[in-house]
């Protein structure tokens, strides 16, 4: 009963088998092979996208740190969440990157940015003022960390604020193929027409061993972008590897289909724990995670259990009332099994 | 007729194999599993330093940067031979990870840096001059960039010039498996019985998908490491692939047979290039790499038949007379077959 | 009437007579001469330090982001009040200098950081996650931006929960000496004896043209900070212009009497201010600044005066009702004239 | 007798003057008073540069450091002289405000760059090759470490190499006055009109206490160089003493004056060692700097005489053989006395 994360889970076969596959003979390093070629293309389709240049890294923390670095000066500020991965789980590599800077993090319901707070939190940081961080972007993550998401329209209204002061958008779409599951809108409708300058687009998580697309979609900071690759160490030798995942991920709707399969099996999580006397949803479930308060001594239950998961926001303190409710998050992968859900629900309800 | 790389190899049977068998099941991510235990057993039983702090990384440009960034000031200078890759090949990744810093360059015949230039060098940098970089930290590689090796009193020798200035020493082990098989040496007489530090040890030119062992023989900068790994966004989520590589890697000494493959194709290439009236050496051959001055007629009829390789220490201009010398790198890798070896020579011993 | 900033005065008759002084002859460079000797020997003597490391720099900025640079690691936190200097108005020097770093905002009324909000943030920072940033160290500052003092044993509540978490404490000392004579502690007993590791200790503010000392109580980080001023250009080679100043400031109790008629003559502004009936303090007087509240038709009748000081926290929109009531901050120098206090006065409580 | 640095000297009685004035009553701080719009009109019209951006520091490695920091990219290659000042006497400012960079040294006679040797710098950096270090700027500094100096058209024979490359070029002129002086250039003809974009413009070693104008010929980087300045800590609060300094500097051709003072002694300083026995000039004496090899019993005679100056270019071994000839370095500033030069010729030519 694995709710830990979707990292917790293997590859998918398909990309496996790519990974294979794509052992066999000498090939160009570096990404200048033919597969990079075929990476591109699948991308630039996937995105109605043809200008855009596409490059992949294997972690998504290298992926947004890159990406932010690329359109934020040293002074300045990256409107960000509140809850924003790139604030709590990157070790400072933004600020790395960027060569400085500071995330601004704005609070917002159900992990999500609202445009007021987000035009609040801009002009907070006086314009023209020497003695301050600068307006320098804005990141939003795609699922959210609160596992909400953003439909076209939300996300054109956060990207209207910041081209209202000629800030760029970046994307964390880490679990971008469950918000596109889940919004049914086209990946196109869901970034660069709404308004997305530069997403991460993450495989890591949904099935893949280890990569991540950076798409950007005005190819301007291209160069800028492989150099910033290569001096951050991100710049693959045996290149083909990462090129095989992506390649076999955006092959056939492989991304979309692995994708469907954990929002379906969280959709099915979320309404056995709906169902339970035992559990509260702490946020609407809309893709692949699902955040409950448990009484304590349902978590020990269901720890007993075999269950594994993460508290939420963080470890609660070791000892505590049974009745205390604490916060936990559930994740499911493509590799989910509805068995897994039904049992993870069968202990969630059964007595200890 | 593939020598432009060992990179350009792909992965051993064996390490894809365990690739493929680490995919089952979940597990804990970011290293948190036994697979990462049984590496580092693995690790320390290979370099007998059961002390050792043990990382994986997926890139060698990573492994060094985060290796130097760890016993650098942003202010110090790290002391290398004047074709080190880490001054040509990183794009700056040591100077982005160090925080500034300044790679001072030493000249020493066949890539090798010699103790009395390199105490020339260190005593270059006044002591106790606050106006100036202050002295650093040494790092060699071994196999050297001109494909030559250093043995355990070589490395020894270096290590006590670093020693008498109180610098720790880093040593880019890219191709150590080649080292000490060119060597007969153990691992730990070329490393830390020899006064190393810390070593990149690499994994990915060797037969690996992507890994490189970092190895700290004193732990003591172990959280550091682990901090700057992270930040640098190199601490992968489904770290078991690194694991599952190096794991086999060290296993029942498939890193040694891979090198051994590759050294040995290599001497075969240098006994008939030696044979050949055509090319000169520049460098012994003592690992897996041969380099070599050819007519520009020659390099002609090698691409036409299919060789392929980098030209040495740059590319040429494009025109020049026939019988202009131009330096050659020609890479031998586990995969480079005795057949490719043959085959070239053909071409090289061949008319046009 | 000029209530802009304390930096808007000039320097003290004495302060820029020792300036014309150390004009005389050549001198040693780079602080290599008596004059160096003589301050370091007088701010040991004026903190009871005699191990104290000092340095001279010529701007607050500098001396701030030099200090915690020395004692926060580039992964690390600097927990400070939601208000701080180095957050708003030092653009970013602080993650510059430190290497990117992250500044933790803590909310505490009257601009104070209050003991429990600081262990509170501070163990919201996780110990030993390698996901996040570090705890890194704790920064206060005495004068506050709001004008508000902290006590020896205030300073000491907040520096041990500090140590219990092992963090080094910096002190923002800009108006230090205006703390000192509001408080009527000794510098040790403000300093050191309260558990501060090191101290920004102004002069520009106070009545000289440029420098602030770092006081260094622990002497260890003395070399790097040498090392880390000189990389930043704050070592001036004409230092003889530094020390000249801090020597004076510290001859014969000067810095303390330039300090107690600032205080003072806040203290009147704030009396004829508390007496009116158009202004509403913000926060209590405690040194030498004033905040308060007035309608905007008072401040357009004060600017019509002459009357020059900025608004707080911010500008107000260009327009709005005349009863609206905005905020604004009055800063008295060693300058500062209780004419100017009384016409200003007269100004508040006259007719328009 | 002291030859130690123009930079031991104090400041000429017109620019303490100058300070003292600038002391009176209140004034805006940060630069944004009449003294600096002086100022700015004052560089403007010295450079016949009326769109040029004007900015002061208070030391050279500021100057330095924020100008490469605004031309050149954080993976950039600084092309400079194998002697210069950002090289070794700034503890790595260049790199530290670069963010990395990479400064390559390239031999020149008389501390001299020559165009071919700039060339094939630039072009040993491979254009678009993502592994390395790119091409990013030059910089030359006029007066050179070794007291030469470049006329207009040497300027510009360098210029042309960069901007055949599309490189800027930052000329260092912590000496520009000595220079103009040597030459009889105009200010323009030695820099924008021979092709310089950015400009350390000295006044601390040429009788001021402390500032250096950065004048940026193309206004493009202006508001980047104030963010720069603001938080590498070197925007002066009570900046009214830096303009006051640069205003007196620049008004009457006092600068001027100045360094033909300086200029002079070192003439006659020159003669009377060309005419001596004992001294062999190292480069041909242009401006205010004289070096010359003497016998180390010569050292030890004008040591005990009262000499005061460094070797050349570095400390000799404490010990060694009377008539073993030891570089020195001897720089006259505005403040030398034709006395001073006597008294050391005579203790030259005198008998130990």
């Amino acid at each position: 009963m694995e709710f830990a994360s979707d990292n917790a889970a293997g590859a998918a076969p398909e990309i496996m088998a790519a990974v294979a596959a794509a052992n066999a003979g000498a090939r160009a390093s570096y990404g200048n092979d033919a597969s990079m070629e075929r990476v591109r293309a699948l991308v630039r389709e996937t995105f109605e996208a043809p200008e855009a240049a596409v490059y992949l890294v294997a972690t998504g923390t290298a992926a947004n740190a890159l990406s932010l670095a690329c359109h934020c000066p040293p002074w300045g500020v990256v409107y960000a969440h509140d809850g924003a991965h790139v604030e709590h789980d990157e070790c400072g590599a933004p600020e790395f990157y960027i060569g400085g800077g500071k995330i601004a993090r704005i609070a917002g319901a159900d992990g999500k940015l609202a445009p007021a707070a987000l035009r609040a939190a801009i002009e907070a940081t006086p314009q023209g003022f020497v003695h301050g961080h600068q307006r320098g972007m804005v990141t939003l993550a795609n699922v959210t960390e609160a596992g909400t998401v953003y439909g076209p329209s939300e996300v054109a209204a956060l990207t209207a604020v910041a081209r209202d002061h000629a800030l760029p958008v970046h994307m964390d779409g880490a679990r971008f193929a469950n918000a596109v599951v889940a919004t049914n809108a086209s990946p196109a409708e869901l970034t660069w027409k709404a308004g997305i300058d530069v997403l991460s687009f993450g495989g890591t998580k949904n099935g893949c061993l280890g990569v991540e697309a950076v798409v950007l979609f005005d190819p301007a900071k291209a160069w800028e972008f492989e150099l910033r690759r290569k001096r951050g160490g991100h710049l693959f030798s045996k290149h083909r590897y990462l090129s095989a995942q992506m390649e076999a991920y955006l092959t056939d709707g492989l991304w979309l289909r692995l994708a469907r399969a954990a929002n379906d099996a969280a959709a099915a999580l979320d309404e056995g724990i709906r169902k339970s006397r035992e559990a509260e949803l702490m946020y609407p479930r809309q893709a692949n995670m699902v955040f409950a308060t448990l009484p304590r001594a349902t978590h020990r239950k269901l720890e007993a259990a075999g269950g594994h998961y993460y508290f939420w926001p963080g470890d609660p303190a070791p000892d505590g009332p049974d009745d205390e409710r604490i916060g936990a998050r559930f994740v499911c992968s493509w590799a989910t099994t509805g068995e897994e859900v039904d049992a993870f629900l069968g202990a969630l309800n059964g007595s200890a």
